[in-house]
């Protein structure tokens, strides 16, 4: 690769990382323990948070612009990124590559082609699959991808080299790195990530709203909590998630209520063979996942 | 007290458990370790676990029979439960409690009236809540019980002192008692255990059924593992539960059910403002929830 600013070895001179939180934080420290980086800088509205990325050494300034940046990570709350595209726009070197860190992909695509306009083909999106119940700079850790995946949803206009440089990054950060759609990706993340937080804000929500809540939580027990960890989820976050994604959503959520709706007859007649095999089946699918059968 | 065999302390001198599993053998290990018991009989069908038992100390004899017990505590799976009660009916002492560990109690305890006729009274039916992935006494630990809570669902024909007797054994295993009747233990146990159960079987059971269950799999994360946890949970277990309590479960079924439905229309029209508040009111129950509030 010879673009200006990043060597052979796949190294980004100058790198910029707008919203400094755990993601941005994490991939910043990754990469500079990898050696793959030159300068980071930090841009984001939390002037507190970026001066505390900067103590930590997350990021060597502060800055306003990407202007001089090679390498550019849109590491903000998804809702933000039209605003952040828009302000990035009109600086980008024309050999800098943009890259991304949402969960939804269709619509960040759209946000980015509406702001970049020919400068599409330096947009790359991805997605860092890695928890989020720590926020901020102060929860950034530079194994934070270890072993963890991150998809990338390549455009038509990228180029080659553009797309490997990110992926290369992201190995470099001790993640596994697979690239599909935007399509496909959040039709896959609708079903395995935006309807289980559906379902659980769900039922937490709905025992909340009883006139016996305060009985009804004070019996629930171990496997309840882990039902619901991702209740306590960003309400911010997942509102911006499930709107932006709504579509496969509802065709996860629709599917679900199906699901439901056949299981109810079989308990309702105390079917309790094919109760049994229901569970089985699940518990035998969720035993081949756990031992590592589908990574 | 002065029923023959207990103590003034609440001592049971011979107590009878029948199913030496997690549970039954961790009360015998509790109750041992409190000093509240004399000698323990172990009652089983799986001969190399009552064996494993005796080797481990958790019971001092393998018996055959309940003849002599002051405590019989019956902690087999739910379905053995009537052929339990027809064995031990006809050789339990007047002065003897019987106890259980079935997580329903409406069909437990019509299956000992079923079985004990005019001994019913000696019955005080019981639920420790007590996680189950591990199983067996090889599993069974003295401190299983420490901070977890026991529901005593008593029946009108109890002696209020046999109630006691119970509540005492298992405050000495260091369990938090409480009461309700069977109707209400089991609508409250529907909602918060069973219900998420079968919630989560059938999204795991749905997602193992696509054509795609591997790519679905390969990137489910924390969330989607946490999730369904329970969905690994014994088949055979939860059948019976499910089963057992049919009426209950399927009434909070059709509840959730309908919740999932007044939730599609704020997805469906992109519904922010609602969705964020859903999911707000939702984190902030279970946050109170965490901190202890419903203790």
């Amino acid at each position: 690769m010879s673009a200006a600013g990043r060597g052979a070895t796949g190294r980004f001179e100058r790198v910029a990382v707008v919203g400094v939180g755990l993601i941005g934080g994490s991939f910043a420290l990754a990469l500079k323990a990898a050696k793959r980086c030159g300068r980071v800088t930090g841009i984001g509205r939390g002037a507190a948070n970026l001066q505390l990325a900067l103590e930590r050494g997350i990021v060597d300034a502060i800055a306003q612009d990407v202007a001089d940046a090679d390498l550019v990570l849109v590491a903000t709350p998804v809702a933000q990124f039209p605003a952040v595209f828009g302000a990035i726009a009109p600086r980008l070197k024309p050999s800098a590559i943009v890259t991304d860190a949402g969960s939804t992909k269709r619509d960040v695509v759209a946000a980015a082609r509406a702001a970049l306009g020919a400068k599409i083909a330096q947009f790359v999106p991805a997605h860092p699959i890695a928890g989020a119940e720590k926020s901020g700079a102060t929860a950034a850790s530079a194994d934070l991808f270890h072993g963890r995946r991150v998809v990338l949803a390549p455009l038509p206009e990228n180029p080659a080299a553009s797309v490997q440089a990110v992926e290369d990054a992201w190995v470099a950060c001790g993640a596994r790195v697979s690239r599909m759609s935007a399509e496909e990706h959040d039709a896959v993340f609708a079903a395995v990530s935006h309807l289980p937080h559906l379902l659980a804000y769900a039922l937490v929500n709905e025992f909340a709203g009883r006139a016996n809540s305060a009985q009804l939580f004070g019996y629930a027990a171990g496997g309840f909590r882990d039902f619901t960890r991702i209740a306590s989820s960003h309400p911010e976050m997942w509102r911006d998630i499930c709107v932006a994604n709504r579509g496969p959503l509802l065709a996860e959520l629709d599917c679900y209520a199906e699901k439901l709706r056949a299981l109810r007859p079989l308990l309702e007649r105390g079917d309790g063979a094919a109760l049994e095999r229901l569970f089985a089946e699940a518990r035998a699918a969720r035993e081949r996942w756990l031992s590592g059968e589908f990574e």
